[in-house]
């Protein structure tokens, strides 16, 4: 069926299970081959990309909201979302659906509230739904074009999720369990888009406190085997709660 | 005429005005004599304090919403506003108005959007509405009881403002035009509510490179007239714009 029959079905139903004008787009960063990924949906009919994403139901918070969409997105249960920014503009969303009846669903007016997530590669399951033709990982150094502002809405999750890097920790679950130093640090330069001095990140993180140094080098290779890290489990959990410990 | 009434006469108007079931609460700090304050009002009828607050237009964007609430409020029309979090719990709201009509406007659920701001008292005359008894500066450590969620919203305010200090500057317009580091100190000691190393602050806000060291020292008093620095206009810019220089 083409897309515009099936909104137009779904839509009366929408107005009885959603509060309108409110909307969930999900930014979901995923780690791979030292590349950085994101999720997005292509729906039927339409020749652009965008942002997994959907309504908030009556009876559900925002919070159980965003987690609904992305599970039945990608069949996981317990990706750690994070609302990052709310997109409030005018006619951010209207004109989409021109050519559609006014009073479709999709075609109000919304304000839409950004979650983002990093995840583990291995937990996730695409699922390509009804309204979609495709649901893949995009190289974020190497877009399409989106629809509406869902560029905007993925620039600003990258740009909250580098904002984090300087009170939060990561990498639990996107490193293995032991890690060197060089791993690690390749892993904030590739959120980050750019090279980053070895010296300093060495003091940098850890003057934050959440690492252990173990009596173990990585073997293999002609060079001198590089030490082998783990987080501290607590140290990490508590930095994750109270922010890293900085230098104020 | 008491609060009840008051709404109920207000409540059909609104449905035509505003989108529903989103709201806006606005955290507006203030900085005055070594302590941090909130702005915040108290609704006739009602025992509890909170922070001032509305709703969107249909024809308005988002931003345009908070700064016409704002100014309604303090009079002042250029608040640089930020939008920190989404609160949207179950039954966050809906139980203040227990005993009001079930279709009154103000009962509906609401999704709220927290903003705050960072201002200088001189730019604030506050304005006491036709619903409410009072509007004040409140002592940030010294706080009465919130309705609602409200006392949350302001924790996460500050919460977010905290964090900002990791990636943005913070002081011009709060501080005077030429002021010793010292005095920035202090600013960023009352905002983080803890006392902090002399040193490692000089350290950490030189590196940022936004202050130049002026040729003149504070005069009077007894001990070595301390230094006094200004914030170079186009680097702070710079540095609200694409973040503080940080070691990465």
């Amino acid at each position: 069926m083409e897309l515009k029959k099936m909104l137009a079905e779904k839509s009366k139903e929408n107005y009885g299970i959603y509060l309108p004008h409110l909307s969930i787009d999900c930014v979901v960063f995923g780690f791979q081959d030292a590349s950085l990924k994101v999720l997005a949906v292509k729906l039927k009919d339409q020749p652009l990309w965008g942002l997994p994403g959907g309504y908030i139901r009556k009876e559900e918070s925002m919070d159980q909201a965003a987690s609904r969409i992305l599970q039945e997105r990608t069949g996981a249960a317990n990706i750690y979302l994070q609302q990052f920014r709310v997109f409030g503009d005018l006619n951010r969303s209207e004109g989409f659906f021109d050519g559609y009846d006014d009073d479709l669903w999709h075609k109000q007016r919304y304000v839409s509230v950004g979650y983002y997530a990093l995840v583990d590669f291995s937990d996730v399951t695409l699922v390509t739904d009804e309204f979609s033709d495709a649901c893949e990982w995009l190289d974020v150094g190497n877009l399409p074009e989106f629809m509406m502002d869902h560029r905007l809405i993925l620039d600003k999750a990258l740009s909250a999720l580098r904002k984090q890097l300087n009170y939060k920790p990561i990498g639990l679950r996107l490193l293995p369990a032991k890690f060197t130093m060089p791993e690690l640090q390749k892993l904030y330069e590739i959120i980050l888009g750019k090279k980053l001095n070895r010296g300093n990140f060495y003091r940098k993180m850890l003057r934050f406190g959440i690492l252990e140094k173990l009596n173990e080098s990585r073997k293999g290779g002609a060079h001198k085997a590089p030490d082998l890290y783990r987080f501290e489990p607590e140290k990490y959990k508590d930095a994750l709660r109270n922010g890293l410990q900085s230098e104020w």
